[in-house]
């Protein structure tokens, strides 16, 4: 006996689009589209729906008794969380794709479902991978490195530069000619977008709805060329990574462009791809490749949610109040790539060297290429592992050489770890 | 409040202690060893195990009412079917890591359990790509294509042909000594064990017990070096792959090599990793890499069952059966890589083209390459779209040409499809 969800979706845009195409078409006994809330009713839709479903009022389907589930797609933070919390309080469950609502304001959404009972699905808000969490959190296991790319722009402007040979400018302003990047594109190549999804990632894996605020964010505007050239001189692609590390009861959290070794997966994920790479407490190691928005891809994880709903399913929602205490980053122990801006002029890699020896910083491979006469060179070296802090109190001292021309760059660089051994067919 | 399931291991090999080490750890409070049984008690075990918990006949768990649920991973095939149908019968729901059992005995066994209402977990035997078969299955949508590498053994083979530039004979060699392959490696290498696994997901993604018990199935034994490099040439790899592709109301499955476009995520696949690349009926391609067997990814797929199985979710049993009608191989419309053995001598290739042509066959490269006075030489041509049975008679007559010396390989070549245009961050 199937027990019917009524569902009501807010928002009719690129996302809310492909849920009502879906819901409408009617294929999923489960669910029956009731309502439809849109700011302008009058505006050109790319299909036709029965007007009696189109409402304008928020308050019309959360006072509704015959709506069971509200699907936010609406966009903007302050109505929405307001239509969640008021849609909660009113008996409804949630499913919602706003990143930003769930990072920045998960705790106070999430703490109230639980006092009411009430679920919010929020797969919509990590489309690109979904899959692989909701496995991970399934299984009962605890992760021990997530390693993601999941800004699409980010992507496709860095394998854009790999591919073409192009400045950053050059291929955000080609990204944003064909679509991929906003006319403000701050929120992606700033790191935030990959940010909010992985302070929500963080939620999720730690089963908690006290996520930290903010996260070292770092994005990738000051990428150069180069760096990229120089970086495959050195087998390694440059991505936008998020990383969550869990190690002895602390937990390592970032957004950084990092040098990603040539043959794995992430270092091949190219365009506007996202790709995750998980490693649970048995050492199991797995990749998902997905589009990380669109659509569709939004539409499936939605509809997903509102399924597990209907279904009477555990949906991935944190349910505990446990602060998380982030690992400085000054701990980090890696490996470094550096790009040192320096005067062409004798001996002075002999003054750089000199300071990073006399802070215990041994360097694995260092690049200074004839040029032209200019003013400053770049020279770019890679470091052994070394602690983080440390690395930047030596170039600290090396940035105040009167040779040193500009702020030297420090990019880590992800070590591979190899797979679980054990084999059988 | 927790209803916990009580569980019975049957079986102590690589799969089965991974098993008894997760539920032994009792971290998952839904589940509770209750009895492992083994062949050999006294035999020694890599971690040891409270004797009460051993016992040496299945029929002690099957008519033991404080079991729940047996775990059937010891290996064979007719005791673990009579086990598995004695279990049901005797109101146990069932998890199973075998692949032979469940794609050649499918029908009984799961028709059994629906009449019973018991619950039969077989995520152990598609360990690689899990993930995203139950993405699918939990989203209500059908599947447009399926590719998939399925076998770490002919992978293992494959790469390390491309990668060494040796032939299959001593990849498979090396293969064995390190223990990705097994001494008789027939199962693998003729393309068995990932028929198999095909044919459990063609049951999955169709929902029917109703299987196929034979599907169209070709191995790597006679891929030869110069396969592989001819292909790298033209710009592919060499995959073993299983494909299943639904298109107006048939589906074509089969499981061949085929050359994979460079640059694609299966042609990236190295060593002993499975692969899979799906497309749903909304145009939506996800890809997952995993480990396709070893003990800890088998252990958490099922581990997996059993959660879904102790907190009541809905398992990924094919409840129909509803028969599979299969597009006949003939009837594909592709492109091919065609390896021909010919006489080197003037106007052989006049001779084969014409034929060819005869039978509109058009060809997109030939190569051929100087090569010493031999008896006999290779000519690799790729065509242009055709019907595989049109291929095949042509080249049928093609292959009785005096100065064709061997009969024509043929492997068909994977067409790559674009990704859903639709793009928002």
């Amino acid at each position: 006996m199937i027990k019917t969800k009524r569902v009501a979706v807010a928002g009719f845009g690129n996302v809310g689009k492909g849920v009502i195409e879906v819901l409408l078409q009617g294929q999923i006994p489960e669910l029956k589209l009731e309502k439809i809330v849109v700011k302008h009713p009058g505006k050109i839709r790319p299909f036709s729906v029965d007007p009696s479903l189109i409402v304008t009022d928020f308050s019309q389907v959360i006072r509704d008794p015959n709506i069971d589930v509200i699907v936010e797609v609406m966009g903007g933070i302050k109505d929405a969380v307001s239509l969640i919390l008021s849609a909660l309080r009113n008996g409804k469950d949630i499913v919602t794709a706003n990143k930003v609502v769930i990072s920045q304001h998960g705790n106070e959404i999430f703490s109230l479902a639980i006092k009411l009972g009430r679920t919010v699905g929020f797969r919509g808000t990590f489309v690109g991978c979904n899959a692989l969490i909701h496995d991970l959190s399934l299984s009962a296991r605890r992760i021990r490195r997530m390693c993601a790319i999941l800004n699409g722009t980010c992507n496709y402007i860095l394998s854009h530069m790999a591919r073409s040979g192009i400045s950053f400018e050059q291929a955000l302003r080609e990204a944003q000619e064909k679509g991929y990047a906003e006319a403000n594109a701050s929120e992606d190549i700033d790191g935030l977008d990959t940010a909010h999804k992985i302070q929500i990632l963080l939620g999720v894996i730690s089963n908690t709805y006290n996520i930290p605020p903010d996260i070292p964010c770092e994005g990738i505007r000051d990428i150069t060329m180069q760096d990229i050239q120089y970086a495959k001189e050195l087998g390694y692609a440059i991505k936008l990574l998020g990383v969550i590390e869990r190690e002895n009861g602390s937990v390592t959290v970032f957004v950084r462009p990092t040098l990603v070794p040539h043959g794995t997966m992430l270092a091949s994920i190219e365009d506007a791809n996202n790709a995750i790479e998980l490693e649970n407490d048995l050492g199991v190691v797995s990749g998902l490749i997905a589009p990380g928005a669109g659509t569709y891809p939004t539409t499936v994880a939605i509809i997903n949610d509102l399924l597990d709903i209907a279904r009477g399913a555990t949906l991935m929602m944190p349910t505990l109040n446990t602060p998380i205490v982030l690992n400085d980053i000054g701990n980090i122990r890696g490996r470094y790539y550096l790009r040192l801006t320096v005067k062409d002029q004798p001996r002075v890699l002999a003054q750089i060297t000199r300071i990073l020896g006399d802070h215990d910083i041994s360097l694995a491979s260092v690049i200074q290429k004839e040029s032209a006469p200019a003013e400053a060179v770049p020279v770019v070296m890679t470091t052994h592992e070394v602690k983080e802090r440390e690395l930047r109190t030596a170039l600290e001292k090396v940035d105040q050489l009167e040779v040193v021309k500009a702020k030297t760059k420090i990019i880590p660089i992800l070590e591979g770890r190899s797979q679980q051994p054990a084999f059988i067919r």
